[in-house]
């Protein structure tokens, strides 16, 4: 057996931290799971469902308190399940988040989750971006990332010669159109739509202005934006308002 | 002169940390403003800016590389203003989020940083909850605290004595109304408004079902709640949608 080592970018499985990542994972994506690491002292209601899910899917369990402390930055942690990363495709028929060069795992983690929550299963990363399985990734996305296909694109280019045929939405600062007006024209419009964001500290690049319906997110003069996570939070909640009940 | 000395909560004064936060300080509210602590080596149009405002409200400027590297939790922080902490009054006549058992200095400048961006100038802090003028939060929110009326209070009964006759918007996962009604019904209603949050985990407790009118943001059952700052961010886009250009 090897030995369970700190993640990198370049070992071929990842860590799901946390019971509730842990359980994300067993149940959403069993056919990537490898095994359960658990605490020795775990107990409770958590660790039934795990090990009842490890038993259906026929996942080994491990008592690994000395790699549970290894792999994660956060002391006790109880749980966690490792499993092979993977590729998903992106639904073409579905609506899709892009975003461009994002970098901070936190960010990311957070809005896979609010993805989750507005009905965006499909989300594209365009790099040079952070890496979508890492821990930190996966543990603020609360486990939401096994719950949806995520893909990654070394360019725009390609995820556009993928994904032809969709109304684009990406939000700039010198954008022309509100996200009132903007979802109001989605709501007129038959297609399948891509809500595009830039990168933490820089936005979009300007040549996103001419591709489809740039669209700003309208707020007061005194702040210079909004920041990413809260753009990305308002613009989902716009585009599915009263969508749910 | 005293030592310059890390932050706790028992000092008269805290800090603004970085090159950005010092000039909203001296800009927003010079007359809390004590001196500013400068690097050796900083230069650029930020040092310039720094330099005139200083001269312009009398404060004094000291080379301090020392107490930079004792008071700031990052390395390489080039400026802070030591400010004397201050009490604000609300303003009764405006609309006001409320932040009840806000727990995290992250979130709370997140928060501060956004209510700046969407016109919302008064904020209450229902206790216990984050220390208002932790460094942490003075940097999350980009000095957007300076521009602010932020108010502790020990109760929100104490916050309601303070400001009776006005509508009260609880958030919470078991209320009836949707934010799109709520957003409507005060469109329709002279009064000025609060909107209420509950702590990053708990939310609100559930005495706030009976006051006012208990709001929430629609979403899947994928997930049980949105997180705090996102939930913040879409309930201040909606009240104010279509008011700013």
């Amino acid at each position: 057996m090897p030995k369970i080592e700190r993640y990198h970018k370049s070992l071929d499985h990842s860590y799901a931290l946390g019971i509730f990542p842990s359980i994300e994972a067993l149940t959403h994506a069993p056919e990537h799971c490898r095994k359960l690491l658990l605490s020795e002292d775990i107990q409770g209601e958590g660790a039934d469902i795990l090990f009842a899910l490890c038993d259906q899917h026929h996942i080994r369990v491990e008592t690994a308190d000395r790699a549970l402390s290894r792999i994660s930055e956060k002391k006790n942690t109880q749980a966690a399940v490792v499993f092979q990363k993977y590729e998903s495709s992106l639904d073409p028929a579905k609506n899709h988040i892009v975003l461009y060069n994002i970098m901070d795992a936190g960010n990311l983690g957070t809005i896979l989750r609010t993805a989750l929550g507005f009905g965006f299963h499909d989300i594209a990363i365009i790099r040079p971006a952070v890496d979508v399985f890492e821990p930190q990734t996966i543990r603020a996305s609360m486990g939401a990332i096994f719950r949806l296909r995520v893909k990654s694109y070394n360019s725009f280019e390609e995820y556009e010669k993928d994904h032809a045929d969709r109304r684009c939405y990406p939000f700039m600062l010198e954008a022309k159109t509100s996200l009132l007006e903007a979802a109001r024209l989605q709501a007129d419009c038959g297609q399948p739509c891509s809500l595009i964001f830039g990168n933490e500290g820089s936005g979009l690049p300007q040549h996103f202005i001419h591709r489809g319906i740039p669209t700003k997110i309208l707020h007061s003069e005194a702040i210079d934006s909004l920041n990413l996570g809260n753009a990305v939070s308002i613009a989902l909640y716009k585009f599915t308002e009263g969508s749910f009940k």
